[in-house]
């Protein structure tokens, strides 16, 4: 893979979207998300709109659950969600006329087609029309109650765990955690019932959330994502389809949407 | 789920094999790992032996990799493993023949055949008359180097991430955690290369590993594991693979291997 990479030109890399990427500050560090508005738009533009707000600033991750999620959120509701924003049409998922997946060349059993959108980790079915963002590992989803139109994009999540793929058509998935994963899924898990942490002072403070663009240049984490839909990627998975590295006895001649990696980068690494 | 737990007789559940379980005693409590000698016979009496020898006491977690492995074992080689443990031959797979697999209903892209063993979730390949452990959340192998042979149980990981099916066929798989993986799972992610810990101080230090028949009958933890080949284990999987709870708007119609719960509880829960 390294190999790989390092043949690839510029052009292979594209910059994360700087209007459409948060920072979520935590004590121990930035957790950097970037948002597929294409996947979600109204959505997308909610969660943005809070974030625009200060609404997550001082709130906390409220729920670490092993193998599955950490979320974050207003806990004891101190924060007023404002009224047009309180509930949204679900964007499980959206027309698949609109959307490029670049499919994956192996089946998988939750779509009938898998894929890559942009970066994002996708699936789509063509007898539906319908296409949609899929749980890997670090993507970001709405939480809501049974209610379909409960989740406003003002409780969110990030997934720490086996791919809960069960979830993929049943939630709104907003975008992924390109860099800082590790400041979530490393957190205490909770231990009351789903993970959720039985005392308050167990939680871990939000310092704040920005839309990179709210920040000056210099304060914003710049990173790059490897283009899905180029040769070096398809190389990319290919490899790791087949891996050819020397300490490999088996190779499984089979890649699963969620085990493909996404490279990302400092900028001019 | 839990409607089928609780309707489910006591016979569905056995106790776990306590001559083949094992405590690994962290600062932050138990980590209980139960083996599965059908599956690697000589690699498990390796490990077992080790343990026996106290040669894990004072060790250390060295590696914790997001979304991939907790590794524990000797980074400064202080330890000397016996000579006649040192090489063993590989059990990246074991025959056929002697193993009763459940298997699940779906295709997996990994291998033509998946399901359960014994309560530990496996594949296997009728036409190469192999079987082999899967690598799913909270799979134990067995490190090794380059060459085949260099695994020798002395040095164990834990899975803590999206699994890793890929290393099937290429490890050694010797159990897996029954409880208290998020001991594990929760730990301070290594800054060096895979993981590593780039200071001896950032280990997380090994208290002790034992087999549970080592303690006295009131120090041992008495789990038990649902019989992965019952009739509420089938229904288990069906349950998981149409969510019938309320909350889920579009069931999956599939599972996957790893996203198949395989429930513990504690003895006369």
């Amino acid at each position: 893979m390294a190999e790989i990479l390092r043949a690839a030109p510029a052009t292979a890399w594209r910059a994360l979207d700087e209007h459409h990427t948060l920072y979520l500050e935590l004590p121990a560090g930035r957790v950097v998300i970037e948002l597929a508005p294409a996947m979600a738009p109204r959505t997308v533009a909610n969660s943005e709109a809070l974030v625009r707000l200060r609404y997550f600033d001082g709130l906390s991750i409220l729920r670490v659950q092993d193998n599955f999620v950490a979320q974050w959120g207003d806990p004891d509701e101190t924060r007023k969600v404002p009224a047009e924003m309180l509930k949204l049409p679900p964007e499980f998922t959206v027309p698949l006329g609109g959307t490029v997946i670049t499919s994956l060349p192996d089946r998988d059993g939750y779509a009938p087609q898998v894929g890559f959108v942009n970066g994002f980790p996708a699936a789509s079915d063509p007898a539906s029309g319908r296409a949609w963002l899929a749980h890997c590992y670090g993507a970001v989803g709405v939480g809501r109650a049974t209610e379909p139109d409960s989740g406003n994009g003002a409780e969110l999540y990030a997934v720490i765990g086996n791919a809960p793929r069960q979830l993929d058509r049943n939630v709104t998935v907003v975008g992924r955690v390109r860099q800082g994963i590790e400041l979530l899924s490393s957190l205490p898990r909770g231990g009351a019932e789903m993970g959720f942490y039985a005392k308050p002072a167990e939680r871990t403070p939000i310092t704040s959330v920005r839309l990179a663009d709210e920040l000056p240049v210099a304060a914003r984490t710049h990173l790059e994502v490897l283009r899905t839909d180029t040769p070096t990627f398809t190389a990319l998975v290919e490899a790791r389809r087949n891996r050819r590295d020397e300490w490999y006895q088996a190779p499984a001649g089979y890649i699963d949407l969620c085990s493909v990696p996404v490279p990302v980068r400092a900028l001019h690494d």
